[in-house]
């Protein structure tokens, strides 16, 4: 098995995901909120690129099974039911629910990619991501949905937990360069305290922080607290195992 | 200060070198040939894209007093005196010459930089090259030029050993996330043993292993073993300190 991990979704070259399994990550927040309103029993997620699109497709549900969520600049959007905090999906709110989703980053990378699978990747549920990987045939590209176009360490962090899980059972599973320095930056971390040390000294750490998000910080560097698969396939992401 | 490091020289923003001080990495083999050229009396170094360039430049100096060197997927250009690897560039081979240099990535990436001041670095000039910028007053760049279009782990890890000599004299040195990266995986190295393990199982590296190049390697991995600045103005590249 071949394991490719990539900065950024434009990084990846055109058709190199086909017949790949994709693993997208956007840790700060999407990625994360979506695995969480699966976790808290939303029905699907649906990963929308616009606004207007997300209001458009949420019409199609009755009022009270659709919720439309999403953030510009990890701020609410105006008459939207939730931003893009995870601890805001909770069972009350998403449960048995359709969830259309958009966001600067991670929705439009999963919209993008173009896989024979593609999977929701964060550090919630990275180890199990990482052994369902190993337990497949496909070479896995992994891509990191970056914060504002630049690359991201909690990203490349959570990329590399997944490649430590795949290489634990499969240890002869190839890494490019950047997967390599992927699993050397997260097993620089050790506990989950140093990991928490070092995504505090990162860009996008600093701004969530500011804005008064430490709660949803918490819970999105808490890895596999949340150990679940969410697959993307025809348009929303679902459990494809508990 | 502020530190900014970026994979590719196609990442980096346009106009963002402008004010800033940037430095091009291109470990195997281009900085590393260029420094050691310069430390065997080259008297200055012009890194040229084309092939065509490099010749059509070349035939303003004299026959006794130029060099034309350069590689194509790491292979010697027909009709050109050297190729890239840096084991040629002898003092008997170009001492008190002008190298012409044309290079697959990173003579490029040497001529599209638009900064106040162009230095080049290498593993073999790293802490050299830090100590110089912890010693100026503008925010530092440092350019990888990657490996055909693509993430190289032996330049991120030489931008790691300049940002490590850099924040040793000024810790107050600001990190972008790229830069913390490199920082943190040249730490994980330690010693220069455990960075050759880690650059052993790297792309690049195995890719001039197979093709013979062993010395290469050795040479171009040895970290400050020419400790000298050197640095690109109008179109060539000379010493600014020996």
């Amino acid at each position: 098995m071949q394991i490719s991990t990539y900065r950024l979704p434009q990084d990846v070259p055109v058709h190199f995901c086909r017949n790949k399994t994709a693993v997208i990550i956007d840790v700060l927040r999407a990625t994360t909120t979506i695995v969480t309103a699966l976790r808290n029993g939303a029905r699907s997620v649906i990963p929308v690129s616009e606004v207007e699109e997300a209001v458009e497709l949420s019409r199609n549900f009755p009022a009270g099974e659709r919720v439309l969520a999403g953030e510009r600049m990890a701020v609410q959007i105006d008459g939207f039911d939730l931003s893009n905090s995870p601890l805001e999906f909770t069972e009350e709110r998403v449960g048995d629910k359709a969830v259309f989703l958009t966001t600067t980053n991670g929705t439009r990378a999963i919209q993008m990619t173009q896989a024979a699978e593609v999977l929701i990747g964060a550090l919630i549920n990275a180890t199990a991501t990482g052994q369902y990987l190993a337990g497949q045939e496909r070479d896995v590209v992994i891509i990191c949905a970056g914060t504002l176009g630049h690359f991201s360490m909690e990203d490349t962090v959570a990329a590399g937990a997944i490649i430590h899980a795949i290489k634990d059972i499969d240890p002869s599973a190839q890494t490019d360069d950047f997967s390599l320095a992927s699993l050397l930056l997260y097993r620089h971390c050790g506990t989950e305290k140093e990991m928490h040390a070092l995504l505090e000294q990162t860009q996008h750490y600093r701004r969530l922080k500011e804005l008064g998000l430490i709660g949803d910080l918490d819970h999105c560097l808490k890895q596999d607290s949340m150990p679940l698969l969410a697959a993307y396939e025809d348009g929303s992401v679902s459990l494809i195992r508990e």
